[in-house]
């Protein structure tokens, strides 16, 4: 995306002095600050801490950061070890254990003096790919879009939840790829940005289609229901962070309830994602881990002081009960369809099947 | 409530001195503080910017800022005015509206010089009958609570939306009067807690929960479809700001996602209200006023600084665009039975018709 009018990226690799300039979303809206990652550890950290979010990021994040662990020492035993360091940053999100799945894969076929550089190319790799995916995701996804536009000239309206855009991956955005797409193709688009509690990612999703032009509105979780039932958005378009072989589809928290409200309004709900968020392991979404987070995260509001510097206030005391389930499932019933790189299909399991044929060999 | 060991009122009524005093909701839940209402500007203010909050405690309120505006002059003109000042303060909640007809019809039939004095009775009467209500909704809602409890000795759990508890009333709570009728009674009961963006009446709801003993634990309000979808609530219970004659409830904003997913999976979905929320005059939900509030409800975080002293973050630029709704409509369909004082009916016209005959003469 340009930001200031540069062709910028969220992750910038530098093989060479191994090491990784990635934007700290935690500072986000109201700051755009750039972190380095010179170890596993930073590698790690950024993940846990959501320095980087988004299942696509996260698992490019890994890559390098398995990359930037295999420095000095790329034996098994330090390739594994790395591999489960990052693997165990976060559950729920299969894109990262598939990136790590994918740089151990190639990196054990080899030599340990060849992997160090390899793993930056393979990350590197990684990366381009999501790139690419999301560029066909946001076409694949324009044609939906083009069919329920209400007519010629009419603004079309897509809400969302949590940022699925380019912030959450390399460039390009998953669910937000087919918004920039109408919006760089001149159909009128505006998107209700639902806030996104705890974590608030809705304000990052505010924050890229402000610096892309894109007219938005962001309105409380809570809100989501009124406007569906009032006919006030054309379409509902989430991400993904896991999406079972039957297309029950894991994703924030407060997804579902979204989905619900769609159904019960004729509303067309939307997933996009790359197909390296499909899991065939996984049958269907009760299956799939939930990741509880810090009850913090509740009791405490982080915002920005008068200054503009990063601040915390408490809501509630530290003692106060909390429970913080990051993501939710949403069947496949009420989904009425994926879109993936591959093109758009039913949420089902002979849907997915017929665009991913390796779906069918699991189990 | 018992507060400290002494049972306390959220409004207390001082009469001689033609004055009020009541808790400052916005201070809490860090923060027990009173606040004095002696001018009829005071008594709107504090309803508008919620320092009082919740349907029942705004009729209340009203009544009694009526009756502090006829100090000194007690003409047809001042009436008239004060009412309409204190009726434009919120839209939604309809017992604002009744309080004041109420009001107004007692005293316009006296001649004026006995007007004050009546004020302060008649005000004083919709608090006493506030507090006797919400305890015949306990009793109700304790039947229903004990037909559904999954058995001897198994807690029951239950979510709610919003604060409908003390709070919101004078004392006893509407929604949360079945709770702490429950847990008086012995029965293990547990509350989940919604936040409720954007304004955390939540905190609120948690705040007198605990003060009460009852076990509880904050969610974000995107987290209550997982819960109900994973079997982890019996019940949901909320308020009403309006009830209209076909059984559709607008009550605070995302209680229509809440009785979705209680639909999707088999769980009640119980309101409670006293039949001062029922609104003859509108048909439907459709024709129930929806309050748009500030913007900065959205744009700033109110929360505690290390001190403990109120203070505000900002989480998004003051340019950015928002719309805040501060209530939905949850259609009669999806309502398993609505609790007043005078029973527990069905969510539809022939329902509320049998418990509340003068809903039948209107239109």
């Amino acid at each position: 995306m340009n930001i200031d009018g540069i062709a910028t990226r969220t992750l910038r690799a530098h093989p060479e002095r191994r090491i990784i300039d990635i934007i700290d979303q935690t500072r986000l809206p109201l700051a755009l600050q750039w972190a380095r990652i010179g170890t596993l550890e930073e590698a790690a950290h950024a993940i846990r801490a959501m320095q980087v979010r988004g299942a696509p990021l996260i698992g490019v994040t890994a890559a390098y950061g398995l990359a930037i662990a295999l420095a000095g020492e790329a034996s098994d035993a330090r390739l594994a070890g790395a591999a489960a360091a990052l693997g165990a940053t976060r559950p729920t999100a299969v894109n990262l254990r598939w990136a790590l799945a994918r740089m151990q894969a190639k990196l054990q076929a080899l030599p340990p003096a060849m992997r160090e550089e390899a793993a930056w190319a393979e990350a590197a790799a990684i990366a381009e790919e999501d790139v690419t995916q999301n560029a066909a995701i946001g076409r694949h996804g324009l044609g939906l879009l083009r069919r329920i536009t209400p007519r010629q000239g009419k603004t079309l309206h897509v809400m969302t939840h949590c940022n699925a855009g380019w912030l959450a991956t390399v460039d390009g955005g998953t669910a937000l790829a087919p918004v920039y797409a109408a919006h760089d193709a001149g159909l009128p688009v505006h998107v209700w940005v639902s806030e996104t509690r705890p974590r608030n990612q809705g304000l990052l999703t505010a924050w890229e289609l402000a610096r892309h032009g894109v007219p938005h509105t962001v309105i409380a979780d809570n809100a989501a229901g009124i406007l569906l039932g009032a006919g006030r958005a054309d379409a509902v378009i989430v991400g993904a962070d896991r999406i079972a072989a039957n297309g029950d589809v894991a994703n924030k928290v407060g997804t579902y309830l979204k989905a619900l409200a769609c159904a019960d309004n004729g509303v067309p709900f939307y997933v996009a994602a790359p197909s390296s968020t499909l899991d065939a392991g996984c049958a269907d979404g009760a299956a799939i881990p939930i990741e509880e987070r810090d009850g913090d995260e509740l009791r405490l509001l982080h915002g920005f002081d008068a200054g503009g510097a990063p601040s915390a206030l408490r809501q509630l005391a530290s003692g106060e009960a909390v429970h913080n389930p990051a993501f939710d499932v949403t069947p496949a019933r009420l989904v009425t369809a994926l879109v993936t790189e591959r093109g758009v299909c039913p949420a089902s399991r002979a849907g997915l099947a017929a665009l991913h044929p390796e779906l069918r060999h699991a189990g």
